[in-house]
């Protein structure tokens, strides 16, 4: 697995359970998995030697991040190695306008979007769309954000004054935010996990519930078909989690990831097979694992580190107060705002559920209740 | 953790879970947890040197086997490490015949025993007890193994004749046999799971199941109190299995174990905390996780060794064949009749969910139904 956060650090601990020989390629042997993992190499992903030398022995290569270079992927491939999902695949996940452009060629329904040069372009759409307007980065971003949500034009033109190509998309006033995980083998076996809500504060993921609550079956299995099509119309190894906008009007496609995602970490212990293990088996091309739920309702809430650095020491208050939430930390330094860890509950009622997760995950965070 | 079998291999995958610093002493880079652990030692267990190298820098040592000289771990304690569970404790699964004393001084129900110098002792026994009788290494034994039950006295003078101390138990005529799994912690927190049976074959077992069926509720808080009762009486930090036969005269005491124990493997996905991250919280002085099943019935099976090494070659189709079978692999390489993995399943039926399990573990072993 090229990177070594934490997606890598969970997907070590399947690896181990399956015997299946594993190595994470770190840029630091402090990152996350590089601190657990007995087969760390440290290099640099955007190094073609560094890629070659670690994909040497390795009879599968996969990715805890999208940020190796498309090209770089492609000479690997054309060295006979697996790359699993394949260069032709990921790169909808580097290049956010043309995945619009080929979700748009499958039918999938998107919110619009256009490409902009200028102002006067994002001014046009906005005339058609209304304000606010989103403005999306092509590839990357700046200031760690890719997504700026403009009420006035004054905004655009701030986004607009950087040096990153950016597309317009509007502004979708959603009544939920779910994330359909699917995984798709070499083999083509699919398998579609429970569709769950994401939900969401500044653009970041804090808590999932699974299953989405409310959300009318029909929907469900409409999010599960739209991503189990989506990994086949894009040839995607692997997992593939899809998220979505539910609108009134239906689902739109908000965002893909072709890896482990924050939206399915709830099936490590909320799942038959966890992300995790599925991704390996994906990729592998093994049989798949059983998706299905362990528990009628999970929770799963995100720790974020505050001004206080001493997460660790809260754990006996944690464990003390609810000795059934799960806790899975990365061994992160703490830094305000960066995800340290996760915690996920199991349970009958997804209000008790969810608030057990937020209440532990705060305590980590912060000490206060 | 000292030792890097598969019991360390699978604490680390809970360490890791829990993000907490784990390091392995091995005696090889090859075995088991050495494979995937990122804070391997090499160094021999036997060695006081190597290990008070290991213990520096770790705030908890902890074992995988029973095997570290008592005098050593004296030693350690005298120079102000925390080893978990003590000397004191670990003494008693070092020598039999002590345990036998003190589980008998505490009160415990145990099969009748005694000291045995010579056939004429062990005639002596039996004439009491009838044959067979059962001689038990008092520490270690030969060819693998420490337990011989002889039909007949020229089958204990054969086991007399090997220069190894031995004791005299009665043959208990059992029901069946189960086993009770506790965690205590420093701070006198217990936990216990549920009780569970044990199928064995040749003295080696094959197969748990969770809970133990048809044990009535009343003689399983039995065996869960004398776990703990023991836990304590022994003064143990970290996990107690406990082996039982189930007779028609009530429970007797067979073995103890002082670290997680195969017993407990169902617990990694059939408990809300597995038996492997229960025995870190414990050691760590943590508060204890909750040890409650996570299916109404959960079987393990053993995989052991056969005479084809072509178990990961089996993969597909033990996993194309039960999406819901959990592998748990060692990466041990292959030898007839040694223990390479294991298999859980969940489940609402016993018997369906025991012959998934056992049809799971025989084919990876043999590739035959």
């Amino acid at each position: 697995m090229v990177g070594a956060g934490q997606l890598a650090r969970m997907t070590s601990q399947a690896a181990t359970g399956l015997g299946i020989g594993f190595r994470v390629l770190a840029g630091s042997a402090t990152d996350s998995a590089a601190l657990v993992c007995a087969g760390t190499v440290i290099g640099d992903y955007t190094s073609l030697d560094d890629l070659r030398a670690f994909a040497e022995g390795c009879d599968v290569v996969t990715f805890d991040h999208e940020h190796v270079p498309v090209a770089h992927l492609a000479a690997l491939e054309a060295a006979g190695r697996q790359v699993r999902p394949g260069g032709a695949a990921l790169r909808y996940t580097q290049d956010k306008l043309a995945m619009r452009d080929r979700l748009t060629a499958l039918g999938v329904p998107c919110p619009q979007y256009a490409p902009v040069a200028d102002l006067a372009a994002v001014a046009k759409r906005a005339a058609d769309w209304g304000w606010p307007v989103v403005l999306k980065a092509v590839s990357g971003g700046y200031d760690g954000r890719g997504v700026w949500v403009c009420q006035t034009p004054a905004e655009a033109a701030e986004v607009l004054a950087h040096p990153v190509r950016v597309f317009a998309e509007e502004y979708v006033a959603f009544d939920a935010e779910l994330a359909a995980l699917v995984a798709r083998s070499p083999h083509r076996q699919g398998a579609a996990y429970p569709v769950v809500q994401t939900v969401q504060r500044g653009g970041v993921c804090h808590e999932v519930l699974a299953p989405a609550p409310g959300l009318p079956a029909g929907r469900a299995i409409q999010a599960q078909r739209i991503a189990l099509e989506l990994a086949a119309g894009l040839g995607v190894t692997g997992l593939l989690a899809v998220e979505f906008f539910l609108t009134p009007g239906g689902l739109l496609v908000n965002e893909l990831a072709m890896r482990p995602h924050n939206s399915g970490h709830w099936t490590i212990e909320g799942a038959r097979t966890s992300q995790f293990e599925q991704h390996l088996r994906a990729v592998l091309d093994l049989p798949l694992g059983d998706p299905h739920a362990a528990a009628p309702c999970v929770a799963m809430a995100n720790v974020f580190g505050g001004t206080d650095p001493g997460v660790y020491g809260r754990y006996t208050h944690v464990m003390a107060a609810d000795g059934s939430v799960k806790l899975n930390m990365y061994a992160k330094s703490v830094r305000p705002g960066r995800k340290i860890g996760h915690v996920t509950v199991l349970g009958d009622d997804m209000p008790t559920v969810r608030a057990r997760a937020v209440r532990a995950a705060e305590y980590l965070a912060t000490g206060r209740e």
